[in-house]
């Protein structure tokens, strides 16, 4: 695919996925539920609908069906790790986090409705994901379902996701009560590794699973997504010094006013770019054994390395 | 089992619980995982550990044991309802919901810590949950522990506990901005038929699937479990408005003051204290098609109404 066909398919899937999270999130309590209150499922719809680049689900997709899966599933299971998404960042808006009071250039959920309907809307989608994995619309065998889950599970969890959250609040001195210190790169890589990048890479082990991939394909798309959850976290960095904040959709310069462990602050910009340029090729070559198939995922690399917002 | 015959398998049973979350809290990364920061493990610890009554873990053992099936996967099942019955505490006591001070007699974890790390502790133990569930250790049948998420995560989610929380803060007047209005009866059960309800069913649920139950006996177990959740929930608000501090271990006469609705404030005691003894008996008697293999449920039953804390 070309860049503009990776957009093109990349706007597809994100129809895809609005329209799929609508339905989820529906007012209609579902089977075993015993009501859904009104303002916990608007609150959930506000934080997950009007837009996104769905990045997460495309990976789920295009990894999919590289491995010519079934797309309606991968869509499904897209929608999980979208929800463990949307509800990290209702979770870091936080006041007691990151107190952010823009998001896409909308008020946060806790600025727009409430603190707790924040968290508690933030612990429905964390909720919600696992129901989705679970039911048989996702994979008819449950071995392929439960291995999603287990996916999942690990990268959002202590030692992936929410353990890098924790690692980002105490780099910035929150919990010594001294101000932030600067982190070598090692320790840099290691936060985003788990804060952002395991949710990254996740989604394409999941597409790998749903596909029926072979322990050796799995070795490979696993090293895809690893050096693509690094190369969008550099890309973020970047972003964040050099973006616009109209374009990006939330305020910028914000992680040097934090003190936020980056790898700009630990390589400088042209050390970044230098990074990025290396890691998108690293995602290229983890894709060799796939050859021409693997087109969409290498061209979405590039995209993820080019993004400009 | 006699009462005290309970007790004893109760804390036999939470000494396990306690042995089981001391190996499953740990500093050492899982398989998957980057790293664990000490200070988020340490704060799911100081949550998780240290005491409890462990009701929901011993509601699978007892009801897989009831059905001749493995301990060890009960139990660990069991681990995953008391990770999620634990962050919900966690999150219920934050500022922007209860503003709790003390739980079981100790500070609670956001006072104890601070409120992000009480935030990402609750989130990470919820998220444990279903990795717990998801490996082979819970039971061998993938098709069954692809049930146990999907029970767990209803019980606990948009329509159910997490819904019932969402209920509660709202019939005490948050969102409105005016004072709590008294809730009817219908009202108050639907509440709590979400927020404590769902997850005392759940295990009951999740231990008739570890145990192969037979349609007709999970629909009588559901039947017992939706009973003993119903006279957990009286027994709870009788304790608010009778019981001593000392010995319930939080703040009592909270509900009355914060306008919370309740049975009592619905019924009044007495009709509080009949509807349990009916509850107790409805409990009972979704028990007869197991005869004296349930005895140990039906005691419990027994005992959940009468407990003093």
């Amino acid at each position: 695919m070309a860049h503009s066909a990776v957009e093109r398919r990349l706007s597809t899937i994100a129809a895809s996925v609005e329209a799929a999270l609508d339905g989820v999130l529906s007012l209609e309590a579902g089977a075993g539920e015993t009501a859904r209150p009104a303002r916990l499922v608007e609150a959930m719809r506000y934080a997950m609908l009007g837009g996104g680049k769905r990045l997460r689900p495309a990976l789920v997709v295009l990894t999919a069906e590289m491995l010519r899966a079934d797309t309606a599933g991968a869509l499904r299971a897209g929608l999980a790790v979208e929800c463990v998404h949307g509800y990290s960042l209702i979770h870091d808006d936080l006041p007691a986090m990151d107190d952010d009071a823009l998001r896409r250039g909308r008020p946060t959920l806790h600025r727009a409705f409430d603190e707790a309907t924040a968290i508690l809307a933030g612990d429905a989608l964390l909720t919600l994901a696992f129901d989705l994995l679970a039911a048989p619309a996702t994979h008819p065998d449950a071995q392929v379902r439960i291995g999603l889950v287990s996916e999942l599970a690990r990268a959002a969890g202590v030692g992936g996701m929410v353990g890098g959250q924790m690692l980002d609040l105490a780099a910035e001195g929150r919990f010594s009560g001294a101000p932030a210190e600067p982190q070598d790169e090692a320790a840099v890589l290691r936060l985003q590794a788990m804060k952002t990048g395991a949710l990254i890479a996740a989604p394409i082990v999941m597409g790998a699973a749903l596909g029926g991939a072979t322990p050796e394909q799995r070795v490979a798309l696993a090293a895809y997504g690893r050096a693509l959850g690094a190369a969008f976290q550099v890309a973020d960095d970047l972003l964040d010094v050099e973006g616009e904040a109209a374009t990006v959709g939330k305020a910028t310069g914000k992680d040097a006013a934090a003190g936020k462990a980056t790898l700009v602050a630990a390589l400088g910009v042209d050390g970044a770019r230098r990074r990025l340029a290396d890691l998108t090729a690293q995602a290229g070559d983890a894709l060799s054994p796939f050859g021409a198939d693997a087109e969409g995922l290498r061209d979405l690399a590039r995209f993820v390395a080019e993004r400009r917002a």
